[in-house]
């Protein structure tokens, strides 16, 4: 029973905020631990890097760990430096956030009132909807085509009252991508006084698909925004970044909280932005494990959406959710995706090589199949979904 | 020049924000010893910890630096339960915040729609107008008395359309108080669909004040919001917390952000709320330093606004920005107060008896006073600011 119902409200909340479902994060592994009792679990379940954390930005917390009793630099002054330089944006440009779910919320609590709209896609990251719906905004949440964003279809789902769309390349969780052709022509067609936010969380782990940032100089319309929760290996901490047309940003850290980044988050990612040797080594271990978990799955006659990002979504042919129940028994933490219309899918993060080896074959149990032996060709394996 | 009024805004933002001045953080010593060249700075500007951070807190954020990768606890199962512990509220009550600044702007967010109304005082926190503007809300100010809330007349100033009023107590920046006969009085003059926000950011420094947590159980419209950043010498971590009503709490954690206390603040906050001896080590050392300062400024002829925080407002009898400039100069960052409506004061936070001596002694060269010769009696001292 909802404790809202068990003591009657009298506060009334803003429109839309008592009908708010909250993001359910990735099952901690202490929770299950609390839960079921056991040991040696594995958590693929929150695209975390497997890799853990550039050696430099622990370094870097180490030392600021002498200075915890003072706040942060609210500007964050030798973060943006180090954003600048490496992007090649202008400190004006950027917007420090509490990971890149405050970047999201500040964009949605500055620019969508009440009542205005948003644009997103069926399957997308549900801190989009979350954000519009808390400043009792409306969604328009546009029918994704082969599980990724149809770009044309979301230009033109566009309304008079909509201020934002929220575009990610590649998407979580189906790790669906567009490229470059496909996003010059989405951005020609958006209104100028339409906020394109394009979220790149996981850009790193494929940059070859396409650079963002020229778009930057032509499009005072667009916010691009990253995280240094994924490639980065920061997730503990905290801390996200908007890069955007200065009229934006100016506006953006107007409604930012002064201290919203703190210092171990700024001292760690100041470190890790120039820490270009564990980005390469997150990338490859990162394909590595995608070949290896498409291999294990072709064995397992499964498919999967294909992806850009550091995780998978398996097709299961059965209730997601359950196959996600029965593996949490087994200590594998993966993620059911039933919450994002991908009831027969599962989600799961790209792990270090024996993790990956340990869900497929908890998969193949809990499925009750046995693995087939491929052939050189991979002739006999299952298809990779198409729609 | 402004940014916005060079790059033409196309994107217009919700009510209230473009108006928005931000917050001023106290200037950190990094920033002063960028433009100034100088070393040897003191920081007595942003009410930190002087004593800097519970042993305990350090060697949890060690332990947790093993596991920076991995999202934190969304739900803060470990430091809900401590705080459930100490303070005797269940877990259903706590709201964990940012810092308490999160805990304001959720309490905003969730209860203020555009062009409602929030009561706070004159001098009062400046995040209570902040946070109600970035909501398009209306801010009701009304005037202090000695400087201090004058809560009758902040209960006669709820109109019908208000949802929130923001008292602080020991308010910041004045230090001023209110004790437990005035408090029952006002809650008791509050309809019960209007939420009070009791701000009890340096409540730890007078507990002897008085204990609000027995009202929680009468009145299930208070809010009592409370920070790890001044006492608990935490501030760089950013964690605060809320205790309220079920009802109230299960609203604010609609619109939290899923991971909005990171995991070092986490591991931190868990173990520092244990530690009495730290928290009993810094209150002797602030009661201390307010003897010390309140005996160096009877010594100058200066008077103060009583205090029962980590910081004294002292009127300087003069523009107090031009103090805070001359002082800088000088590597001693106190906080210019003209924002907040007292243009003749300085709020200075009291530090380590050295830093104590430091500003006092620099404030006497740059109002070029010497200090008098204090008879036993301290009869020649200036009276206390009395309104």
């Amino acid at each position: 029973m909802n404790s809202s119902l068990r003591h009657p409200q009298i506060q009334p909340a803003n429109k839309g905020i008592a009908a708010i479902t909250p993001y359910q994060p990735g099952k901690p592994i202490d929770e299950l631990k609390r839960e079921l009792g056991i040991d040696n679990i594995i958590k693929l379940a929150s695209n975390e890097n497997p890799l853990g954390t550039s050696k430099h930005a622990i370094e870097a917390m180490q030392t600021a760990l002498s200075d915890i009793s003072r706040y942060p630099d609210g500007f964050g002054f030798e973060l943006k430096q180090a954003l600048s330089q490496t992007f090649g944006v202008g400190l004006a440009q950027l917007t420090l956030g509490n990971g890149s779910n405050d970047i999201l919320e500040l964009v949605a609590r500055t620019f969508i009132a009440e009542n205005q709209s948003a644009v997103y896609s069926q399957h997308a990251f549900a801190v989009y909807a979350l954000a519009v719906q808390a400043v009792g905004g409306v969604g328009i949440e546009v029918p994704a085509k082969d599980y990724g964003h149809d770009l044309p279809a979301m230009a033109a789902a566009i309304r008079p009252d909509t201020r934002v769309v929220f575009i990610a390349n590649p998407n979580n969780p189906t790790g669906t991508w567009f490229d470059e052709a496909v996003f010059a022509q989405f951005m020609a067609q958006v209104p100028s006084d339409v906020l394109v936010v394009l979220d790149e969380a996981y850009v790193e782990y494929f940059p070859e698909n396409f650079n963002s940032l020229p778009f930057l100089k032509q499009y005072p319309n667009l916010l691009i925004c990253r995280t240094f929760s994924k490639a980065y290996g920061l997730a503990a901490l905290r801390v996200g970044f908007a890069m955007a047309d200065e009229g934006v940003t100016n506006l953006l850290n107007r409604v930012r909280q002064p201290f919203n980044v703190n210092s171990l988050a700024l001292a760690a990612a100041t470190a890790a932005v120039g820490d270009t040797a564990f980005l390469e080594n997150s990338r490859a271990l990162n394909l590595a494990g995608m070949h290896q978990l498409e291999a294990g799955l072709r064995q397992l006659w499964l498919d999967w959406i294909p992806s850009r990002a550091n995780f998978l979504c398996v097709r299961v042919k059965q209730d997601g959710m359950g196959i996600y129940q029965k593996l949490l028994q087994k200590g594998v933490i993966v993620r059911p995706v039933n919450n994002y219309g991908l009831p027969e899918f599962i989600r799961v993060s790209i792990g270090l090589p024996e993790e990956n080896q340990r869900f497929l074959q908890t998969l193949a149990e809990v499925l009750g199949l046995t693995p087939a032996v491929a052939d050189a060709s991979g002739a006999q394996a299952a298809d990779r979904v198409t729609g």
